[in-house]
């Protein structure tokens, strides 16, 4: 079988990064070429070293593009929707990691994103870009949208409640906890290791954007409430949810985990923790770290009809290089894992 | 003036070091003996390392207790109740740190800590240790049982809008995020290095006994809810309440300031943080390391009446060993912050 | 081709886990049994978190034992002396994972191990186990006896110099920085958390005994000293060896590029790390965790004749499983990367 | 007794925000003005968080200073050598907290810092700010050039043996492991989290400034090689010195623990930390965080004439801003220890 062909736009990221690394080792991929304007000439592995004697391939700029059969959009949040016209000369099949083409609704993504949509023609071509939400679509899909990585974890985590109907609509809080390279790669104060390094930091109380999304994916046509909030902690990659979930019917754990496992069963990237003793008895995002798992757990308060769910991944992985990797896959007809094996490592 | 003699039972774990190093260095106190079985004989700074060069105290044991002026207890839970008839023939003024004497109602003390109570009808005569809520009761009080670290971070971050009554009674919803050191000084695979660093543990994501304080000290006289989950984060000192209330009436910003600035203006040791920009917009508990601080922030979410409230401090000082020497410190009719003046480091 | 039988004495622990993760995705090998004694009759995935969904096996008793192709050993040192002979009957190949077989001088053992060895007459069985040093050997070994983790890091980094007889052979200062995941999975004071994280540890200063097998590849029959202290720090996984060597004569950089770049041209795990900026500029630990890299660069003193060598590893991958499967790779005429493909995280 | 008036130009970056720390809690002190550009007319809490509710002073420019007592330089390098003369105008005695006057040979400067200086003339009077080995100097001294953190933890480590002429001149190996503080305010992409958090960063092999303070200080006349490495590590405060003495004599750790109780049996600052075991047998940075301790430990080599001494020392107080302290009150004839009674916190 011929290779597949693809380009990263914006490769000298983190997430680009990541997406290059895990497409070198795809056994049915053949990456083409890789862009970015600070790194413009220099080898891969200036920027990644971690691909130090794996790759020779050079960033080029987004001039020298040739066509391929997928392309990757790896730019910060703005530029896909600037210059989506030009790209859909290059690739029939575009996977866009960025926010530009989250939200179905552009009234949505105005309110959240305080910006102007120079696309909104647009928004309704892409897929939301998680597997466990919209395999079906993904499979003649030509446009991919890939979720947040916030959004994911707290998706994946309440999704099973909100689709069977059981969660009260206005009352679920959730609050992410994420790690430092969620901000991307550009250094600032904020990001200097002194302030950084063991903070505990309040960056989002409210009004983060990827509430828009988990909105949109758990409304099922009804109102719903989602109260979201994202502190940063002193970790690289992971980020958790913690999501509090007010059951309308008293449901036992039981019951709940009869409802994820006929939820997730089929899942290859999904995996239910609830363990009686021990260290890891609930979801960690250290046990995620470079792979594409979204580990779920929960517990059910006894004193209330309060329902716990833990949710926790890789930011970079199935948050954003990983999940755009496996939706590719779905897109091209090959199995969801390739390229996705890996299991992680323990200690981390 | 003389000074007040002290002794310090269970002082070779955290918080007894703690107190002790605070004690060693209060003008007004002498301390005359500490108890450990484990150090039995040994130097002080076998256990505390920090007070090499500092103090030649030994730990003794309780079998060699003497009279003091005031005893603190740094036991583990348990310990107090089982033993506070002899402790009172030492001392004629007791402040428990441990949690025996925390909860008023025996019946809720049963519900929470799963466990019969060996002295009931002591439960009413200890003051619920937090200064900024029972001042006056402190100053003619004998006996003192020093609040939770988690509890006393929540409270102090709510009690002003429950005071007056301002937030739904079942909706709210407080996520702690906790440090090691709150696990106390035992050594076990929970804490090994290789496991609990990088770690974002849901260790008691309901039923967490703290929850029981916290409805104590909120409830004035109504029945409240309040939805409790603690996460272990990899820091040593320091506690982060994250606490989502829901405001009945819809206050801007500015009255929410009023509110807590009403209640807060004369206490020395609550900071409202609240910046329009920069590292340290809200509260961080890496700034309140070795203080008796309790910084307190919030922010009304623009799409609904849900108000954030940030709350950190130092676990082992304004969670511990720093509140049991300020309410001393009012027991005795001392300035309240004597001992207590270290402004914290930075950066750390 | 018929997969390679083999099982894992001791596979609890931090190195059998990560040997049993390589080993079950290696295309060439089936593993048969793992035993364990503390966790007998568990899942793989109770001790190992990462391998949950990936192996159904179940940890068994040493009694248990069938027959394989290769035998694993990662029990404490001390172990695998005591039983070799039994675990000869149930395969023809070893892989030694502790320090037992080593060294080849049996007063050297004991003067740094301070204890009798129990098989003195099988040291001479044994090929040491860096493939770098003794490729050919393991070709057709039947025992290996896998290599220090402070060891692999040091000699591969001080190799080329020592076998070209470039360095003054009394003043060699090595100083290796280590994390806690050298220590193992059991629990104690010292690695108890809130001690350990924030350390920086002179653990042994003196007398370690990996400086032993140092000397022992490092000599070519020269007397040879070399000065080895290790540091723990807060990391979990990773060594990072600085070495300063004396130049018997003048070398520039070009020069010792050279002699590097001869000596490891064709290995593919070791990477020569000299960049002119930036911060990749020399070896980290960091970016070699979860992979099989030695990552070596070097900085010639403008000021003296001495040259510093900075070496990198992941202690658990090139200083223990990895360098084993790497081993067994040679051993079974497969190709020597097969299974040790990945290239490492980054940022991690 | 009045006040002695100080003032603080470069008062916002770390060591000028904990001098001004230690300076506002000083009984004999009284802060006039702090100079800054970039925090220009702002609070002192905007730049250093913890003095918020500790201070109303307000940034100033150098243009507004007026005469005082005392005036400490807290300026980059190369700042006060450029303004030296227009500060003399404002005070009569100077405390210089950069690199510009710590070498009394022009020549030595030329050669590390690879720049002419601007005033070689004041070269010889300024005390090199070590209180222990200048104490009697400081006592008249007007100017005060305070030591490097990474010279003052080596300096202080080796200090005794080599004033006794103990060790072999030419082969001592000194490698100082670094927090991230080291680097100042200004953020980078090498100060950036997610490179920065886990590294263990091989910043300056050879060529480091401070290696010449080290060797001008130890030198006692005689020509001696110090063979310094720098290596940054993943903590925020600490420097530690592991230093490898190669001894002239046998000397029993018994000799040479006399030979350092001898020298320092005095010192308010030093500590010998030396146990039999437990985790507090060597210095460690954490334990010295916040106080103006240098803690220093050793080992003999039980296999060759080699010493292993291990220092440790905060470097924003006795590094910076702590020692600088200890020498103004030497320098106004108060206790020497006035300010600088923290004991440090335990754990940290």
């Amino acid at each position: 079988m011929n290779r597949i062909s693809v380009a990263i736009i914006g490769a000298s990221g983190y997430t680009g990064g990541e997406l290059l690394r895990l497409l070198l080792f795809h056994p049915n991929v053949e990456v083409k070429q890789i862009t970015s304007n600070s790194y413009y000439g220099k080898l891969a592995h200036k920027a990644h070293p971690n691909l130090r004697k794996v790759t020779s391939l050079k960033f080029c700029s987004v001039d020298e593009l040739e066509k391929v059969d997928t392309l990757f959009l790896c730019t910060p949040h703005g530029e896909s929707m600037k210059r989506i016209d030009e790209y859909k000369n290059f690739a029939e099949r575009i996977i866009d990691l960025s926010g530009d083409f989250r939200l179905n609704d552009v009234n949505e993504f105005e309110k959240w994103y305080k910006q102007t949509h120079l696309k909104p023609e647009m928004l309704n071509k892409f897929i939301y870009g998680i597997p466990e939400l919209h395999r079906e679509e993904m499979r003649n899909a030509t446009y991919i949208s890939s979720a947040g990585c916030n959004a994911t974890t707290t998706i994946l985590g309440l999704y099973p409640l909100y689709k069977n109907g059981l969660a009260e609509t206005a009352r679920t809080v959730v609050e992410v906890k994420v790690g430092s390279s969620e901000g991307g790669k550009k250094a600032s104060f904020a990001s200097h290791h002194p302030e950084r390094s063991g903070a505990m930091r309040s960056y989002k109380p409210t009004a983060h954007r990827h509430a828009a999304e988990i909105i949109q994916e758990l409304s099922f046509g009804k109102k719903i409430e989602i109260h979201f909030s994202a502190t940063s902690v002193d970790m690289i990659r992971g980020t958790m949810a913690t999501s509090h979930i007010f059951l309308k019917e008293n449901l036992s754990e039981k019951d709940i985990w009869k409802i994820y496992r006929e939820a997730y069963k089929d899942e290859p990237f999904i995996r239910i923790i609830k363990e009686r003793e021990g260290n890891y008895r609930y979801p960690e995002p250290k046990l995620c770290i470079g792979t594409n798992y979204c580990d779920i757990g929960f517990e059910k308060d006894p004193h209330s009809n309060r329902l716990v769910v833990i949710s926790a991944i890789d930011n970079l992985m199935k948050g954003a290089a990983g999940q755009a990797l496996q939706a590719f896959n779905i897109m091209h007809g090959l199995n969801e894992t390739t390229g996705l094996e890996f299991p992680g490592l323990h200690p981390i």
